[in-house]
């Protein structure tokens, strides 16, 4: 040890340097003030106006939800105010302009019961349109025929191969699920080649012409899926019920893959087709013509990249929040902060924007309880 | 692409494999039912129990709160049927037994507006004991000198060096913060110094006896700090208040080591000592003792090894919550699993523990509030 | 603290708990050997090997390497063996049936300088087929036309949209460089709408046919892409040069799909169809027919979840190598184990299978430079 | 959809925003050069130095050891220009100036493989003192005496137990390894014990001075014990011969702490005691007198706090590197960029710093070989 003596100014200099003046603008951390009422068994609402100043991701939380209201209660002209071009975004039931709001969500979501929710904010036209992938949309349609199952994460994957059971995270599905599931969905392929093959008689030579219906899109035959299962509880129902449209540009990676290229050997030599340019044109007229765009992207990967890139059709969103377990360090879209899609043109700069760092689980309860869900629909 | 024809049974037996029967004891994966009031703005309670099936970290959630309403709420033999020398656990107001709870967290919670949180279970003696790293002791006391503010992420730390502002994650502590603490401290620790000294010189030969107070132990200076500091805002505060020891065995890692550095310029030729094995026998003779043991621990690193550590003593916790944002893949024991702390007898193999994965600020408030802070207590 | 005196048998059972004897197939831990000469400066090969024993991801990196060369060098019967509907699988250059590589990547991985080993697989026929997201394959052909740049993870996002410098990571991607692409790229869509036009003109009612080419798949357009850009630092040069199909499903989502979105306002009333059908039913059918399937999977998200879906149509994959950053906490499937893809049936219960839970830029170099170029390829 | 017809002028200005002309100092990212023979089978430095403009986390190690050969190689005066009282720091062996390198490391990471590297460094003088936790101590003690197995991430804790095998991530100990380190440890805490007592009853009042060292240390303990088990395999038996200190404030926090623990039983009504202000005092000393500081930091938690915290006292380290797997959103230390650092003035604004997010033992070997280890030295 070096000897005894002066505390060496290096040290103390360095420890004990004086910072400026607090600004005036500084705003104190805070917490939860147990001496009120509402803090005790709190209310949605509480909890999360009490988290705003609580630092860390609770602070992001809270300005999640602050930004979600926004989105959802900006109003802009009475479309009585509007020539008939400028016609083409949101309105609310009253005739003013709303945001436009694209949701997306990956497959696990729709496994877990977050299902529930997000069919919630369909039902009550609470977004405009939804980005899945195929999970997203096949899973909503199996519940509909047989239930998911809680599991656990640590389940040995050959013990439940033997016994068909499927897992995902800490959830099970039965094989039998998808055999289910095929047996509801083979007839509505067959019907829907059927009227493809119609439609080219008829149609002709302008059978591929972007006005034609003679191919289908995903989000055309995600409509038609809506329809067809007829089922409340459905994710796919309300939307279909409610006209938001479901873009699912890579619809074949998944069970309703399956399906498809097991039908290819029934339809041969006719074959059902999927165009997916039309759907680029359609999600991106939807983000064109929006009088503000909102994005809430729940999970990462191709739904999140592709609302953004809507986005950058209008020069960025106004809105965005992203919740995932991403990060950024290696480079991948799905871990990018929105700093980052700023850079892109996919936000605007001005825009209100935040990353919650969570599995969607274990907060879209909450945030929706705060704020979609703040008070019960009158329409229910 | 390979010719038309038939579907291949290699596919379709892979795809749709039966699946055994599903069993009486399978539960549906369930989400929140919007068809109830309680679904709107819900409360802490309602939230927590409505995640119980929903998959992934929502059931995690929710099974941390059950564990913990399990932990308070056990009671075992009254005190009057018990020998005397089996009367060294925790007891309730009316002397029932009661699980003896360690709560462990990091720095961080202690600047984040979570101190309050954690103030509240000290202030209502809802936990027994705790472990803490440094900043957990000094930022507590630090906070009742001056605030810490709101800041972000993303804020180089060139500029706030040149102004002194300390940057925590998205907070920021003034360095004049720990200007004040140093004169706070100081004569705080002369007198400490005086006293050992004192001590050394009465005691003699058994100054250093297991008995001997002469060299105080982290525990023991951190008690005289809470009642130093004498502000019900503080834990340090109420823990010196409701005799519950704060662990922290590396109390010199942080502020208060820069001023016990320093004091030994001052205090020289003499040098306060803090001594760690009194209080590595002090934590494992709680867990002995212990009727039951339950673990809380929010973060990782020492605080979470000390806890389990402590806890092998008595061959295992009886309930353990771990809630922090470690992966088990680098082999650390920040982010191990319960079940690898089972494996070394720091959790019982019967005992119900779970992981949640995620910032602690984003899932605390929550979390109190559908247990420690469902209800007021009466004595507020 | 409780009193002095004896140790309780409590605490010495639970810690000097005994073990059973070790069984006779258990490994030591070991490390790198610094007395051999090879440790210095050491090789990709002996860096790989001495890690074996190590633990943690070490041990998984090493493991990686050698599913990677089981899969590589696994070869079964001659083609002069097999009956005529057998030889749909993978040949070497001596007509020995081997392992049907299926390799995922990420597009950032092609942002990076990972593109040129990405691309020395493919120019050496050392991956049989590669699914990729639309980044994947545009970023390929923009580097033809003008480069990527070092950037930083920090810089801030309303800057570089002023200058149209797009980050991705710590990369920077000029904005010219996506101009560049428009005019590289509008004149092949036109042709290829025109040959559309043209086939659909020829083929009438037998246009949509499996067998018919009027409408393009993602996959076949990625071929004439490859084929236009004529560049021998393209891996989609090289990939239609060895007929190495990549599969794109969701093609229109990047910066292609900006391009198709603008040239439907050129070409209409007609309009460039893609049919992600007929993909699903060429990938899966390269599973069917594989001897062995083997899986190289850079990164998470669709690439992951397409090759593992492609390969449920064999029953399983035999080799399986994960590499990315996901957490299975969040029940997605970029974060699942190997060991939930076995619950599925897409990788077999007893196939070598491994996660390295890394960066994919941090390890890809090493583990190609100890297996696919552990030695010179001949031919160069 | 929308009607067709011209495409807006909104989304093309967007998509096709011009950028300014690229910078001359922009550095275009590239990789793997395969057109060279050292592409195959690459040595450790040629794949760092390819790895230097892949982006990403290849970029950021290849940083990493371009600092840390910076550090090695930093030299300042000969100490013979050098005044007494300016001749505290490191020289080499030709009496020039040179970085004071502080190590810190996980305890996991003793236990893994990697022990075998971090003895290399400290056998060949290549740090300057360590920070490690408990098991960092303990582990390498243990292995000493037996070894550590090879597991697996998913062996069921329950049956672990019951054999008595612990599972640290995916390696195994045997609980007997701990048996034997007690009873190699209690003769060496039973001498410690004496000497202790023998040394108050000496030096009476003047036992707790700053140069007494009747009250031991951790770090002087640490010592001992490398002394103590004389075996060229420990990192503490070349940490004692090459007077490199080995800091752990909290050395209780492990299985020493259980042998302590007990030994209090033992020793009473006498008692070891380890006094951590000393070690505080002795590390910021090391620190202040040091020429260059530089920090490799291996892991989070308290050994990242500590070194920075000590690197604080001379306001800042001018070499930085971390390597963990923490990350920044929860405001935790152990997540902590080194940019937060920079903030609080325990790294130079000015100095060289990187994060390399990675398990350490996934990239420690390759980091090693193409720095520390790019030569053999010539002393072996």
């Amino acid at each position: 040890m070096s000897g005894t003596g002066k505390l060496p100014e290096l040290a103390s200099d360095a420890v004990l340097k004086q910072s400026i003046p607090v600004p005036d603008d500084f705003v104190e951390v805070s917490g939860m003030d147990y001496s009120k009422n509402e803090a005790y068994n709190s209310t949605a609402k509480h909890l999360i106006s009490s988290m705003k100043n609580m630092g860390f991701q609770a602070s992001s939380l809270s300005q999640a939800c602050n930004i979600i209201d926004d989105m959802r209660s900006w109003r802009g002209k009475h479309e009585s105010e509007l020539e008939d071009h400028e016609k083409n975004g949101e309105f609310d039931d009253e005739g003013y302009q709303k945001t436009t709001i694209f949701m997306g969500y990956t497959s696990n979501l729709i496994s877990s019961g977050l299902r529930d929710t997000l069919r919630y904010l369909v039902q009550h036209k609470m977004v405009s349109a939804i980005v899945a992938t195929a999970g997203g949309i096949e899973e909503d349609l199996i519940k509909c025929l047989a239930p998911t199952y809680m599991g656990d994460f640590a389940l040995p994957g050959k013990g439940l191969r033997d016994q068909g059971m499927n897992r995902i995270g800490n959830l099970l599905v039965p094989n039998d699920n998808y055999c289910k599931f095929e047996e509801w969905i083979v007839p509505i392929l067959d019907k829907v080649l059927e009227e493809q093959q119609e439609s080219l008689k008829d149609n002709g030579k302008d059978s591929l012409d972007l006005e034609s219906d003679t191919v289908l899109t995903p989000s055309k035959l995600i409509d038609r899926l809506g329809k067809e299962i007829n089922d409340e509880t459905s994710v796919l129902y309300w939307a279909h019920k409610n006209k938001i449209p479901i873009f699912c540009p890579a619809l074949t990676d998944g069970s309703i893959g399956d399906m498809l290229f097991f039908h290819t050997f029934k339809s041969s030599p006719h074959a059902l087709k999927l165009d997916i340019v039309a759907d680029i044109r359609r999600i991106n007229s939807m983000s064109m013509a929006a009088y503000k765009a909102g994005m809430l992207i729940l999970g990462g990967g191709l739904i999140k990249h592709h609302i953004c890139n809507a986005c950058l059709m209008r020069n960025g969103a106004d809105y965005a929040v992203f919740i995932n377990t991403g990060q950024e360090f290696d480079g991948s879209d799905a871990g990018a902060r929105p700093d980052e899609a700023i850079s892109w043109g996919k936000i605007k700069s001005d825009a209100k924007s935040v990353k919650v760092y969570a599995d969607v689980s274990l907060v879209l309860p909450l945030i929706v309880a705060a704020t979609f869900a703040s008070e019960k629909p009158i329409n229910i």
